[in-house]
């Protein structure tokens, strides 16, 4: 059993902002991030795939079909874009580096469901290289 | 002559759009870039001050002194911004990389004009780890 | 159940040694890490904590709190200090990076067992980029 | 119980190749990798092992003694070499950066089981810092 | 007048070896790096280009177009390639990092005299992250 | 015409302190770092030489060379070390990172005068990654 990572990264904007709550309310708790217009950031995000290498190929997964789903599941969404404004799970989900790594989970897994004998892991995101945040799809 | 450099970092949004062009040619020349609901960076900012280091504390300049101009200058109107909306230099130049460092030279260079024996000498920009940009005042 | 991370550093002095030896087997055992004028690294700490993103912020925990937390338990006590001269825990046991990963739990710990659902996962320490030790409250 | 990592890094040749198919399937499957004249990386290996940090020391193993048991099974080896034509473990398995995270985990645990109370934790090889795998030495 | 840079990475092979001289002399020499089944390396390439930024896009190059130069004049001939069996210049001169920064300047010259305003300022080339050589087409 | 520049580190305790000033009058000018039991730091080295590379070597200098005279010129007298406490030139000099930086060009400036058509071109002194001197030698 062997962990394979290939990172990515994306540049995207978001705000943190609850409808529900007044302007004073959202400031008081989301401080500069509640500005309306938008802040963005480089995001790095880590994918994790479990399992046996192939005995002929040495290979857990194809780390060119990994990219490939990382860009067509994921990258195509986020990167470039407003992710409060443009990307379903996050008109509902605050957009917080939390809920961007479980969302990247959900995105990923049904393809990588299909791969063989390897399974999806463990998704890491990084806001900044100060933050990150981890998800394996536990409950 | 000694150069003193400092590091700072601010996490903004921008887009790439041209008013007098159309949404084709906007497109066809910013490409991604030209979303108007913005993308974001965390932006690198190295400020790098010339000077002979003061014979008695061994500084060129205050590095205390330097982080607060920067935070002052800089950061306070970039950080957690919308550069196209809300700072005053891009509403009429794009915020590219080379203009970010033209537009932080020109913030930072009072301050530093009163600097004593110090002045500005670079300061440099990334917008991600593989692109930068570089300016020097010179024309 | 989402892991959150969040990376601070602090400067700090420090030297290998036991009253107990001789100065030729604190030589012996710590080589040049037994110079009694001390010598200093750029530490990093990762302080991770688990929980389940809050239904309404997004948030396992807020990184504001968490950087607050960080600064007044582990920071303020260590960042630009003799770790062997001036930090209770060290002048016991050795501020080795494995004993500074089980320190910074034990500091840490206790505010952020009143986090709510969140709880602390793991503290790890970099020495350098090439060493790090990992603590996870574990006998 | 605290985990201890140490980084080294190593510069090496490989290229990917199965003798049991034609050159077209090969480069079907393995893309530019399978280039025989070999292309090369620097590679970072990171060792882990685990254990209760001795309480007159404060180590779980001697850093130093780490970094000689690193030297002495995989870099003397694999540095400034061709993984395919001069490691032995690579004549049959293809030096994929899963297969080299299996085999340095195969070099180093004999020298580990020796060190008292620690043990081999994870392997972790970066063949980019993009890639990497990690052997933990599961089946 | 600013300077715009843009990275860009390769993974290749290389040996250092003189034909003219035994297999002592080469090995007294370069150590290491006269094994001649190769060994490897990511190199880092920094392209620096020069120019007034164009006052309508705020740009010194296209960042895209200079992507490309990169890629068509240099990565499709180094990336994945044993340097001293497959790329024509260092067939007579030994590929060392100094050469590499020559050799990159002169395929990457011609393309860039050709971009308007700006122009190639400087090329640096990393072979590891503490080794890197920087030529700025001066004699 | 090529430069060549090699990285190395040490990590070094030191403090600012004037001993011409009162507690009060130190404490005011250099804040935490005038604490006297010192603190430290992992410095990260750059030494830069310019020359034209040897027709037959590829070299502008022969990195191991190099290496060797980093060595002995700087770090054995500046890592694991004490500047203040055991470094001649910082009895009298503040070992700022600009200090740092005029006397490490000091100690190699001698050696690589000797190095055949290269010469020192650059010191670059990292205090954290966020901090750092340059000198190039010119008063």
């Amino acid at each position: 059993m062997v962990e394979l990572t290939r990172r990515a990264t994306f540049s995207a904007s978001h705000y943190y902002w609850n409808d529900e709550w007044s302007t004073e309310e959202n400031e008081k708790v989301f401080g500069r991030c509640a500005n309306r217009n938008g802040h963005g950031h480089n995001y790095t995000l880590e994918v994790t795939v479990a399992g046996t290498p192939d005995p002929i190929t040495g290979f857990v997964v194809d780390l060119k079909w990994l990219k490939d789903v990382i860009e067509r599941e994921v990258l195509s969404a986020y990167d470039h874009r407003h992710l409060n404004l443009e990307v379903p799970e996050f008109k509902t989900a605050i957009p917080t580096t939390e809920n961007i790594a479980i969302a990247a989970w959900r995105r990923l897994e049904p393809s990588l469901a299909e791969a063989g004998a390897a399974r999806l892991r463990r998704v890491r995101v990084y806001e900044t290289p100060e933050i990150f945040a981890e998800y394996r799809g536990e409950a």
